[in-house]
């Protein structure tokens, strides 16, 4: 199949040739206990890891997505182009630290917890374009270096608003190659092309939506206006209803943003019926997360370790997901701003399998 | 010209189809005052900008460069497919509380003073591989905001070590569209395509190299090694040398990192004749910057004012452009680390004019 990229609208784009060829999450002890846990390809006990700070146990287990994705993939550090990536750490901690280790060319990006999207997006484009042969796409968060940085350091014991989100300590990240059958642009002859699998058909860029939510212990509010621009603008553009899809999954709404973004989009009841949100199924109900999962590495570790297998085994035959993200900054909250949104689309679909 | 990226090596492409349609740099007082002043688009006399925070000063000035830069293109807010962008501040401050204003699908983009490089860099891979019309790519720094979140409050009046760089007070913005007789991917066939000037050629991502420099008042130093690095890379899959480019203009190294540069990279002494620096360029040697100037807006300034309209003129026929970034974050420092660093460069020529 051919590769390429065509505009459906204003940020939106059909994609063609485009596949995932591995997915890997990495994640802490709480996300080892709950639901999706025994489906890890790692998860760590101790919250350091084996260094000296959260951050560069952030950034260990940025690095241990990127590897154990390149061994499912079956390839090696030095075969890949790009890793395109991101986190929620001032100037991204882990993606660099770890981007120090690996020595792939890297591409650091920024959409709060809506990078994992933006990552997938842009690689895949990148991809289509017929230039770069192997993305991977990353995204990384660490429960107790987020607490500290955004809100109140850990040890100071205060009680989450039940609105409020708990930051996953996790990592993923997933290769993107060019379809079977795809002339490789130079002498990559040698590099076996994908066969069967999940095929990324299109993406929608996210514009920054506020609809003056003021509220860092409730991002849910904040966030789902964003989610609802882009789902719609995706919906419009690509002419489909969201019975097309098997699954809508959005990223880290959790309880309360993904009743919001019900009450948002068209069709809500219809939009209900397909709808899933990563935040919500990461913790179990007894895990006392309150609204649910957030964090970068929520939304990569629920799409590696749930999403794609079933997209693979063609259980789900088209996934959309659109991982939100909330841009704001402790800086901008303490200026008493109100907090900005984005949301980025990528549609994902099952090949072959009697399609 | 049919658009393309072709892949030359690991990381390095080479690009068809795609030009710099427009650039705008807006700068500050100091900026103003200096040899490139009187050739922004805007200076702004107070470091506030009418706002209440240098942080929302800097947003205010990214905005300014995304407007000027569409004046400049004939372009309106929405006839843009896409931002490509980034700054300093702790979650893309300044680029997202913009994006809030502009709202044109962004993409939030993180390398340090490198920042401008990969935005060109991405965009122009993406406006070659014929979904993306028109991408914007950004990048803007305040001094009084950088200061205070990765050194000291500027209050406390410390010495600045002779090493030490100045942060710019300074966006810009360059428009990235395809060249002139391609065939539009959709309906905008009434969109009028670029006769002449500028062409995006080659680009090459970098990757992250650190040398073990401790010290954020010595930014040079750790930046030259990347620099070297891409430079490198670059060179040996282009197959050209130094002599092939009119200029070789590196970001920020200042007059450290470049005097470390030249003896790092291969025939330093050919290097030498054809290379300048941004850092170098903003300042003159009586306003007092030591090293000379960084940050993310100091290199995209300095394109934008300075190189795009002598490489637009015929006076420079080929062009090499490679930003620096130091990778550290105050949590980094702290803790002990060294400073990663990476560098992101982008081949610029001249369209006709008798080539």
């Amino acid at each position: 199949m051919s590769r390429g990229v065509t505009r459906l609208d204003r940020g939106v784009y059909a994609l063609a040739g485009v596949t995932v060829a591995g997915a890997a999450a990495v994640g802490g002890a709480k996300e080892g206990a709950g639901p999706l846990g025994p489906r890890f390809d790692l998860t760590i006990e101790d919250d350091l890891h084996g260094t000296t700070s959260f951050e560069a146990a952030e950034a260990s287990l940025a690095l241990q997505a990127v590897d154990q994705s390149l061994k499912k993939s079956g390839l090696a550090r030095d075969a890949v182009d790009a890793v395109l990536g991101g986190d929620l750490l001032n100037q991204l901690y882990s993606t660099n630290f770890s981007a120090r280790q690996h020595q792939i060319p890297l591409y650091g990006l920024f959409s709060a917890c809506a990078t994992f999207t933006e990552a997938v997006g842009l690689g895949a484009m990148l991809v289509a374009a017929g230039g770069v042969e192997r993305a991977l796409a990353m995204a990384a968060s660490h429960h107790m270096a987020a607490e500290r940085q955004f809100r109140y350091p850990i040890e100071l014991g205060y009680q989450r608003a039940l609105t409020a989100s708990w930051t996953a300590t996790a990592a993923g990240a997933v290769m993107l190659r060019p379809e079977m059958g795809e002339q490789a642009s130079d002498n990559l002859g040698a590099d076996r092309a994908v066969e069967g699998g999940v095929r990324v058909t299109a993406v929608t860029t996210g514009r920054v939506i506020d609809f003056g939510g003021h509220d860092p212990m409730d991002m849910g509010t904040a966030m789902a206006p964003a989610a609802a621009d882009t789902l719609e603008r995706h919906r419009s553009a690509t002419g489909r209803e969201w019975g097309d899809y098997d699954q809508i999954l959005t990223g880290d709404l959790g309880v309360v943003g993904s009743r919001i973004l019900v009450d948002l989009v068209r069709d809500g009841d219809r939009f209900r019926d397909r709808h899933e949100d990563c935040g919500r199924m990461l913790y179990s109900p007894d895990q006392d997360v309150h609204n649910g999962g957030s964090g970068a590495g929520c939304a990569a570790a629920v799409f590696a370790v749930w999403a794609y297998p079933r997209i693979q085994s063609g259980e789900l035959r088209r996934v959309l997901m659109v991982a939100t993200g909330a841009l704001f900054s402790p800086t901008s909250y303490q200026q008493g701003e109100s907090i900005p949104a984005i949301a980025h689309a990528v549609e994902f679909e099952c090949i072959g399998r009697g399609a």
